[in-house]
């Protein structure tokens, strides 16, 4: 069994993919292969309004907010959200938590004006800044939720009273979060959603049509939720797998009962590398993301032996991100503790050959 | 046995569903599924790279061509096209051949001023005009080489020495082409190339770097050349399904072997429609399109009852678009002749039960 701590895209239940696979041959009995159903059959609608069906009761999204399945990832909304949302001489508020939040800024700006509220480069992202102030005439107020490469995430939300937009791609759907305390949600879901080619969107209806610029359809989320996700042709099977990972999700007892696992997946890894003499934490311990732990050694020349143990226990993906060094083990949703103990099994058999 | 004759997505050849469905549970024998491998493992950069080889090899792209494969479908590069090419205060050319041409147009007024150059609109797109002037001064000729909805597909490059940029989702790989008459050739990939959620862009690199606008990365074909479709995570499925079927397109023997087989499909199609009494085609005779071919009854009133003739011998997605009524049976590389005939008998056996 090999134990996938990849960073994304990621491990999904293994059940998912059994289904997923046979669909491929033969999708709900129709005698064709899911990757050749038309886009506007009415199997595949089912599929569309199961899959928003399951984000909003998991999620529990009010009406008043629409679900967009859409195509670009988070790349893709570092653009339509400054393009929705701040209009020409406005400015917008983003907060600096990593490379992707400084992505996210960085595209804003070909658009209009930014202001970095808060950051946390001084010390290489290993932190969440807290108490900064937000300019109450922000068009919007911009942050990443988890911080895959560093291992932080934000569990409070900032105060503030603009409207508050958050690239969730890392931690949607692994915790419970209040849909009302945020304006609009995006995720690329190669994560905790399902496969790569699909991104999530959730928006509060009343934020858009401010920005009073004319744009190209495709960037424009009112096309998209005039048309139920369907205003082109939609990436078919990464919605279907998404969908389901949803009734996977929903089966297991949904998110406050996934939360908990995390919280006991996470609690376990990092309770090993603070007693493991070897290893050690890179991220403020009140900042460590449940979804994403890095950690080094104490010896950093010891790392490739580490490594190469761990290639030989089946623990694939845990070398660290270039800009942290050492290791990351990425725990999503689907990961299991027996995954877990896997890895915490590896740094004690070490701790062993080494003390 | 289904005939799936549906417009898109499509079918792809069976031996491709059964490697894509066991790639779900274990790609390359990684022990992992390709769903869960990182887009930037050894095992998926070989994918991207080998899809590409095979573009190229298949299409006989040359190098001072890129190679890319986006997301968004036709209807991002309907704004992508315009933003990396048409600089402010310019003028494009577009040609109407049906309401994709006539889509790609909108979206480029919303960019900067378009001319139509010719349109077919009068008769309800069912031919393609011919001999119209192209502006020497556009900074670009945009058209669409097959719409699928009316049954038309222009064979005959129109003369111009203004870059030309071609929407041909629909009809690449499908007969022989030269690149190098082309510019910029566009085509969501669910149709003859793959399954939805991917788009294969081909760009003649001098072209680029003349719009002079600031464009969001995302938009921006030089960012996503840079780095080899890698700027953001691609949709990892949908490509490596892409290279299998690209890989049975080469081990048919390429594309001027498809193309033969598609043009006795065709005629075999448009001969029954010909010599049934009961049915006539829609299109114009020299413009017919080998991938969909479009055709009415005399007696509309039979036309429920030939489709529920049709569903009891399994032919699917033969239903017209609302646009044209009648029926429309889209032909790409992977519908074999058996389905071809099968369709033919079932039109022969209406004719005896009718005549």
């Amino acid at each position: 069994m090999k134990h996938n701590f990849g960073a994304g895209p990621c491990i999904l239940p293994k059940e998912v993919f059994q289904e997923a696979s046979q669909a491929v041959l033969d999708f709900n009995n129709t005698g064709l292969s899911i990757l050749e159903i038309s886009h506007r059959s009415k199997e595949f609608e089912e599929v569309v309004v199961e899959t928003e069906r399951l984000v909003r009761e998991l999620l529990n999204v009010p009406q008043n907010y629409s679900v967009l399945f859409l195509q670009g990832g988070a790349s893709q909304q570092f653009a339509m959200v400054p393009l929705n949302l701040l209009p020409e001489g406005g400015k917008a508020a983003y907060f600096d938590t990593g490379v992707w939040a400084t992505k996210a800024a960085k595209e804003a700006k070909k658009i209009g004006q930014v202001e970095i509220v808060a950051s946390s480069s001084d010390k290489n992202y290993n932190y969440i800044p807290k108490g900064f102030e937000i300019p109450a005439d922000s068009a919007y107020f911009h942050y990443t939720s988890n911080n895959t490469i560093y291992g932080t995430e934000v569990f409070e939300k900032p105060t503030t009273s603009v409207p508050t937009v958050v690239d969730m791609s890392s931690d949607i759907l692994s915790r419970v979060i209040d849909i009302t305390d945020y304006d609009l949600i995006y995720a690329g879901a190669q994560k905790n959603m399902g496969p790569a080619g699909v991104t999530l969107v959730i928006i509060k209806d009343e934020i858009l049509g401010r920005s009073g610029r004319s744009l190209p359809s495709i960037l424009d989320y009112e096309p998209h939720i005039k048309a139920g996700s369907m205003y082109n042709t939609p990436p078919v099977y990464s919605i279907y797998v998404s969908m389901l990972n949803l009734r996977w999700l929903k089966a297991k007892g949904g998110i406050s009962v996934i939360e908990q696992e995390n919280i006991v997946k996470a609690r376990t890894l990092y309770d090993e590398i603070e007693r493991n003499p070897f290893f050690k934490g890179t991220a403020a311990v009140e900042d460590r993301s449940r979804m994403n732990v890095t950690f080094v050694m104490e010896n950093s020349d010891l790392e490739a032996e580490f490594l190469a143990l761990s290639k030989e226990r089946n623990l694939i993906g845990i070398k660290g991100h270039r800009s942290v060094g050492g290791f990351r083990a990425s725990i999503y949703n689907a990961l299991s503790i027996t995954s877990i103990n896997a890895l915490v099994d590896a740094m004690r058999e070490f701790e062993e050959k080494h003390k």
